[in-house]
């Protein structure tokens, strides 16, 4: 590495770190979704800390912390600071962080050029990717009255008890040379590799589905087996039939999951009158998405000619595999090969921020380690060292950034 | 029907039924469950009505209502005034008043003879068959305390909550000649063969069981498919493989469902930690049930085997079948025949108080049928005219029973 502006304070980031953590602290995770008064909490003191390290920063009016560096152009570097249900500690507060420490020791070091951002509820506690789709564009303040939350809390009503309000930030192509994220990777790949540092290639599409058959409750002790309507065992059957059939259809990196599945009423001894699964899959290749997408919605219509039950298929989560950018690959592989690292080259299974301003700006997501794959867990860690090596080769690349024409 | 001593009040049969449907009413149908207000206040009411009929009522030290006739023997008949979530008018409450009325009739000509009883909790909303299980002996004060209800809630507690104390009431084998029960169907046999009076034969033996997958939560787009240990995957490979394999080892009038089915955590993106399911069958022949439940301890085997995760089978409900009186039968068969009807013969699907009273005192179970089969459901109704025939021919064959030497 170079003797750079850009030379940071691990143990400072470390311990911003730790300190953001202290919100919504369960053991050794956090609990902060979006809009809860830990998340505002959390957000009101990165608010002074991105000002204390001289920055421009505000809440704007749908809760995305942005501070602008005091100049005309700059690298923007973001993640997000709220969490899903009893999540990690690092998960988005980590490229945050990194994007404050990197601004921070540039400022005091009298150069700028770095913005930071925590885009709101990337975690979709109301509205998955909210800051980041704001920011780029993509929703209206109109568009907030349609959100409902999990507990069925409006947006507009979460949004206003956090006390937000104002202008939303917005994405400034005049301004913004490009976007920088660092993740933990949330799988075993660098781990399994020994590997630090990962850039990621592309960031995965997601097809997300609701599969819901409609049956008949009935005493399942007194209605023969042949009078039956039972959505139950038509969904399992389907189930089966595309957990046993998808390996065909998918690509080698290919991931797919039924993560939720119900029966209602849902009593030992009633027939199911109705189940209903997700079924999603993911993969870097549009093509791909769409082979096995045709396949689920054939089984879906063999379900219902086999139990005679409607069997219905809605969508409800759909993303266009994004590749990231180049040149900012590249330069951020040439920082860590610098520091001896074997950098990987992967494609992101998780969404990201990245994948929202990647389709407006060049875009750029580094990953390092997660200990033992873990994350969206309590349990989510990754090595200190690991942590302060991911900010020194993403600062490393900021100063490569700045410096060209 | 001769003209005895038992010529009931229809009129006034289907009144205490409409007034007992108040208790709970839910539109056309009850919520009425164990200790809830609601069925506290129908217990209440139901002593009353029948210390009104001439009965020596009490609401003994569990909730059970229990009427003694004025006399030193007499045939007990009865059911259950609870009702699951959601249930029918009828059901259990059917049988408890037609007893009342039977007693009531009786009592009112001068002869005694019978006693009536509502068992407490025969639907399970803290423990399956409660009262009649008690009122024979199989439960004692000692063993409530291992007792909780759905909602946490203890039994004991629920017991002092609704103001019930005192001794149990016991069955009396000295005084109680046999056990007369008039249920719905709460399925279609009868229905669908046209017939408006069915004799139980035999109560059919339940198996219930709890499986139960442990693997690990993953996110489900970062972790390649080989690395998961997906609970909810193997669970579905097991539940097809059952509902496939079933037929090979059940009898003709078997039947078998899996009712419930929870992945945790549930969500679309996260691989299921862990999966678990309900399965049941029934069937009236002990042989077929043990063969039911060879091949599902065998498909647990396979299951572990394949997913290499833990699967482990909990036994939730066991009762064996029950054969029912045949001079009981055969005297409510004569009844029904006298009246023109052509009684259809068939076994009991669903369990009942005469299964758990059938183990000790002669007993007998009369079906009326289930319009389009529905029960527990706000849709469960039977005509009018076929409630009171229900009545009328047990009526008459109570006068046949007491006038045996």
């Amino acid at each position: 590495m170079t003797g750079s502006a850009s030379r940071i304070d691990g143990a400072r980031l470390l311990a911003d770190l730790r300190t953001l953590a202290e919100f919504g602290r369960v053991g050794t995770g956090v609990n902060r979704l979006s809009y809860s008064p830990e998340d505002v909490a959390a957000r009101q003191w990165l608010c002074q800390r991105m000002r204390a390290a001289g920055l421009d920063a505000r809440i704007d009016g749908l809760g995305s912390v942005y501070g602008r560096s005091p100049s005309a152009r700059a690298i923007l570097i973001g993640s997000h600071t709220d969490t899903v249900p009893k999540g990690g500690w690092l998960d988005g507060a980590l490229g945050v962080l990194v994007g404050l420490e990197i601004a921070r020791s540039r400022i005091a070091s009298g150069e700028a050029g770095v913005d930071v951002i925590s885009f709101v509820d990337e975690e979709g506690t109301f509205f998955s990717l909210l800051g980041s789709k704001s920011f780029c564009g993509k929703i209206q303040a109109g568009d907030l009255d349609q959100v409902q939350g999990r507990g069925g809390k409006s947006l507009r009503d979460a949004i206003a008890g956090a006390g937000f309000g104002g202008e939303f930030a917005r994405v400034d192509r005049g301004r913004h040379l490009g976007y920088l994220e660092v993740h933990i990777e949330q799988g075993p790949r660098l781990e399994s590799a020994g590997a630090r540092i990962g850039i990621v290639t592309d960031i995965v599409g997601i097809r997300r589905f609701r599969v819901t058959v409609v049956g008949q409750a009935d005493h399942a002790g007194t209605t023969p087996m042949a009078l039956r309507r039972d959505a139950g065992a038509a969904l399992i059957d389907l189930a089966q039939a595309l957990l046993a059939g998808f390996p065909a259809y998918a690509a080698e990196g290919s991931v797919w999951n039924i993560g939720t599945i119900a029966f209602e009423p849902g009593a030992a001894n009633v027939v199911p009158a109705a189940a209903s699964m997700t079924v999603e899959f993911r993969d870097a290749d549009l093509a791909v998405l769409r082979r096995m997408q045709a396949f689920l919605e054939h089984r879906v219509r063999v379900a219902g000619d086999r139990s005679g039950l409607p069997v219905t298929l809605e969508s409800t989560a759909e993303s266009d595999p994004v590749a990231l950018d180049h040149h900012l690959m590249s330069v951020l592989a040439d920082a860590a090969t610098a520091r001896g690292e074997h950098p990987v080259h992967l494609p992101s299974g998780a969404g990201h921020d990245a994948m929202i301003v990647g389709r407006v700006l060049p875009a750029a997501l580094l990953f390092i380690p997660s200990i033992g794959g873990r994350s969206h867990d309590l349990a989510e860690n990754t090595a200190e060292a690991d942590i302060v090596l991911g900010a020194e080769v993403t600062a490393a690349a900021v100063d490569r950034l700045l410096s060209e024409p």
